[in-house]
């Protein structure tokens, strides 16, 4: 099997560390017990393993085609979609009136990890989809409801987001693609789009393109954008397709990675014009396209957490099965399985502690996000909707740069054969790329981080977390295995240094934002970084608590627990200090900020 | 231009911070004044600019290809190497009396930067060659070094080192080629070679494959192994080419990068046996072939420094081209160059230090092995031999990660244009993928780093180069400008702590390598990265030194030299101390050593 689905580790983090009896007490989520969640991974696991995973290869060396304004998927991948669509994975999150399942988002997400590792191409589509749904059912009127959000959680159709034009890609002030309004509620769309992940393909017989364009006399920069639905075909009043619409898709990139994931540049209007349909209210496009990348966002981030299992899993088969040189401890005559290695051991237990403390950090923010949906106490929800913002960047931004790193582990640890395309490992490490750039960069992400989810509230989220991390330092040093554990006195240290740094940190913040913005945005990165580093840290902390308590359940699970978290301690967390450095010295006109345009 | 020569920054580094001036003192190095060095660089910078450069994408788009055991290299190679043939530049650093230049090292190794830098594909083919050449002018007989050296300096011929097999990589012990003696002093090799750079094509007429072999009854494991010359093309007494020999390439790899570059397998002996000439002694083949891969190693450090800064230059240019949103600090009311953004500016600046950091230090390294060859006193040759060891597999290692990841930021910095394969960002972090892996892996070095470099010698090079540090450390105190330079007290504050980190390090390296050796190898790669780091932060701590004595004399390039000073300073060296705690508390059966093979 070329991905085994970590479901033990998904079901630690759903059951111990996101706390899914919470979740399961909300209204609407009673059903979602831990029979429920057990059942639904095996089921995603059976799905992703069986049908997805072995088409991964197939899309990175058969990538999806253009000819002539077609496009056709990856062999292979429009009947993997129709079993996806039949299984009704596209619903795992949606309301049942719509007919979704309506699961928490905590049971979606170990879903949405499984897709992209089994596959990373083919889940950007439901990945988009998704993104679509959420944003018609936000703003959208009820009759774009009931003809959109059905077919689109069928899998008979796909979803899109067009943002990006030649010269707006994060600034999304300079979009200029135009909608005229035709009298009868309808819009003429005219302009190009480019960067459509899955914007035109064969795997649905129909497209919902989502369009950022602006209306005529609509005001300049962000806020002057409107959102416009405009179907590939159009849809009669019996829901039916009807003509095709004129939005064509004029070529796909040739990139690095994801290759099986088609790219598109799209062309609206050229032919009299593209119709479409205004969501929600005029001038209010940003806002609801920030629905759907916020969905989309979280989803990234998930797709880094995938993407390092996937290539952390491949690193391991192959280091078990290499044999090449002695131990260094002298402890066989012969050579052995590079896995025997010190240094292949440090690289593995680095890609997994990794990628388990990023699992745990964005699962425990799914079930945020839950709470903050159907908590019946609005100031209940509003807490933890808070958080769920906090964590978003983190969890896209972090997750992201770390599945580059573990992915270009991934490829040492196979040496030379790491370099060789057929081997694999190369892919992780190609696909991964994109994931710090999409739906915003990491400086993106950390802009957001700063600006949204710190200064905003005077850093009152921040501190909220802080003081629970806080409860958590004190729950090791309490504990009856604090004296004997080498891995808890590690933790223990590691955390309280690197609480320490991110406090001053996001003290440090607060204080020079105002005055001193170029350094502060200079360190933003860092600071997400360092957050990023922390708050997984704090999740191995109360992983590492329950796994002392637990231990003699399962041994061998429990007891790789403990030793990753102290690998996480030991390893990782120290690199909050580093972090802590780069950001607190940096002033405005100084050091990486002296340099003038000229000068580099 | 797509690549424009540092010439400037090369001319600092040889001339303020390597030390020319007692280069050229040294017998035989006369020549080697600073106006060679500006003629010799000027010239290596036209070339590299206007023929090699614009190779270096066809070499990515149409990659040399194998057909029938012939191997065709990229479109516009053929002639390119004619050229550089031509222009002596195989024979910058080999002996006159060959046909060589005889020019120090230190005055070839920007040369080679230039050469990778402008086209990491085609830069292979002479890197192999010149260690072909170390190994036989230091092995080989009169004879030998007659019949091929001059051929291999004159572009006639080239090199190729024949280690690897497939159950072989880094453990050469498990080498089952076998070399037969004829009785007429010549040998019939036999056995399957993988992963042979350049190991066929058709630039040169003949290629002269250095071979490891066993004898018969050779003693087991690296003992018993051989090294031995086998031709493609037999050579007559008169030197003229002379019978096809029985080494044939059956296939070329499908790699991530370097595609330009034919990685071979090699068959020997399929039909009958290919004739092959024992170099040196029997049984000491390794020894010898450590000749060619310490010089290789070398050579690939500036790999790593050449593709760094060819991406940083690509992302500045790209940088000061893409307009996109607001400065942060409302400095400007429309969108501007991101280059203006801060992150944008810390990616470079960093990317910037990194390189910067590290083409200082091999220079500096280049300049230990001139004294080491050339000095009229044993001792000091001795001295400076050790030195140079030790900073061998740091060039190596370090300059091969940081390529990774400068290359990785060169992406980042296009945003979603860099994941386009046209844009050219992706190639860098392509190709720079190999650099920690080929002529040893990170790993590999970092072994030699902690057993040959520091056990060895009880950890006295390096405190040699501990105290060195320390003196500079003191000059930075005792400088006019520090009280009133943040970039002095900044480098004077964390080159402190760092060297602080490392002298740790060595003595924990020192003190329980015995008893806990898994420990320490596990925290070999981080040992050898945190003297990469502290390494390169002094080497700034010398530049800061002379660039603030000398900043009248040219503001904009001095005034530079301070900011990425600094800039290293903050960004760079505060990893010290992360590294460090990662490797004093690693512990066998601890922490990443805890899990076993079975709970990964």
């Amino acid at each position: 099997m070329s991905y085994t689905a970590p479901v033990k580790d998904m079901l630690f983090a759903i059951n111990e560390l996101a706390g899914l009896d919470r979740v399961s007490s909300l209204p609407g989520f009673e059903d979602a017990n831990a029979e429920t969640a057990q059942a639904v991974l095996d089921e995603a696991a059976r799905f992703s393993e069986e049908v997805l995973a072995p088409l991964n290869v197939e899309g990175d060396r058969n990538p999806s085609s253009w000819k002539d304004g077609v496009v056709t998927a990856t062999p292979g991948f429009k009947e993997a979609f129709r079993q996806y669509a039949e299984g009704g994975w596209q619903g795992v999150v949606h309301p049942g009136e719509y007919g979704g399942q309506g699961l928490p988002k905590l049971l979606a997400t170990p879903c949405i990890e499984m897709l992209n590792a089994s596959n990373l191409s083919f889940a950007l589509c439901p990945l988009l989809t998704d993104g679509a749904i959420e944003a018609l059912l936000t703003a959208g009127t009820e009759a774009q409801k009931q003809t959109y959000v059905p077919k689109l959680i069928s899998g008979d159709w796909t979803g899109t987001m067009n943002l990006t034009e030649p010269q707006a890609g994060s600034d999304l002030a300079l979009v200029r693609t135009r909608a005229e309004p035709q009298g009868d509620g309808s819009f003429k769309v005219f302009g190009t789009k480019i960067f459509i992940t899955w914007g035109e393909h064969d795997m649905a017989e129909n497209i919902v393109h989502l369009v950022l364009a602006r209306t005529p006399n609509a005001p300049e920069g962000v806020k002057g954008i409107s959102l416009f639905i405009v179907p590939k075909f159009l849809v009669n009043e019996d829901g039916s397709l009807g003509a095709r619409n004129d939005v064509h898709c004029v070529s796909i990139e040739h990139k690095l990675g994801i290759k099986a994931s088609p790219t598109a540049v799209l062309q609206f209007g050229d032919h009299g014009g593209a119709t479409g349909y205004l969501i929600g209210e005029e001038n209010r496009g940003l806002e609801y396209m920030f629905i759907m990348m916020n969905a989309a966002r979280f989803g990234v981030g998930m797709q880094g957490v995938a993407v390092a299992d996937r290539a952390y899993q491949k690193a391991v088969a192959y280091a078990k099965e290499r044999v090449q040189s002695r131990p260094v401890d002298g402890s066989a005559k012969q050579s052995v399985a590079i896995i025997q290695h010190p240094d292949v051991r440090r690289m593995l237990a680095t890609m997994r502690a990794l990628t388990e403390g990023a699992r745990a950090l964005a699962y425990v923010a799914a079930a945020h996000s839950d709470i903050a949906h159907r908590h019946a106490d609005e100031a209940v929800r509003a807490d933890h909707q808070a958080i769920y913002e906090y964590l978003v960047p983190v969890v896209k931004g972090w997750s992201t740069e770390l599945s580059i790193e573990v992915a270009s582990l991934g490829v040492q640890v196979h040496g030379g054969m790491g370099f060789i395309e057929e081997t694999g490992a190369a892919q992780f490490y190609r696909d991964a790329r994109i994931l710090t750039i999409y739906e915003g960069t990491t400086a993106i992400q950390a802009n957001d981080f700063v600006g949204r989810k710190t200064l905003r509230d005077g850093g009152a989220v921040a501190k909220v977390l802080l003081a629970q991390i806080d409860e958590s330092i004190e729950a090791l040093w309490e504990h009856a295995s604090f004296e004997s554990s080498a891995a808890f006195q590690a933790l223990h240290r590691h955390l309280t240094a690197g609480r320490a740094a991110l406090a001053n940190v996001v003290e440090f913040v607060l204080e020079h934002a105002k005055g001193d913005p170029n350094a502060i945005f200079a360190g933003s990165v860092a600071y997400l970084k360092l957050a990023g580093i922390v708050l997984c840290g704090w999740q191995f902390a109360r992983a590492l608590l329950v796994a002392a308590s637990k231990r003699d359940e399962d041994p061998s699970f429990y007891g790789a627990k403990v030793a990753t978290a102290h690998c996480f301690a030991t390893q990782i967390l120290p690199q909050a200090l580093a972090l802590e450095a780069s950001i607190v010295e940096a002033k405005n006109n100084e050091g990486l900020l002296a340099l003038t345009e000229a000068q580099f």
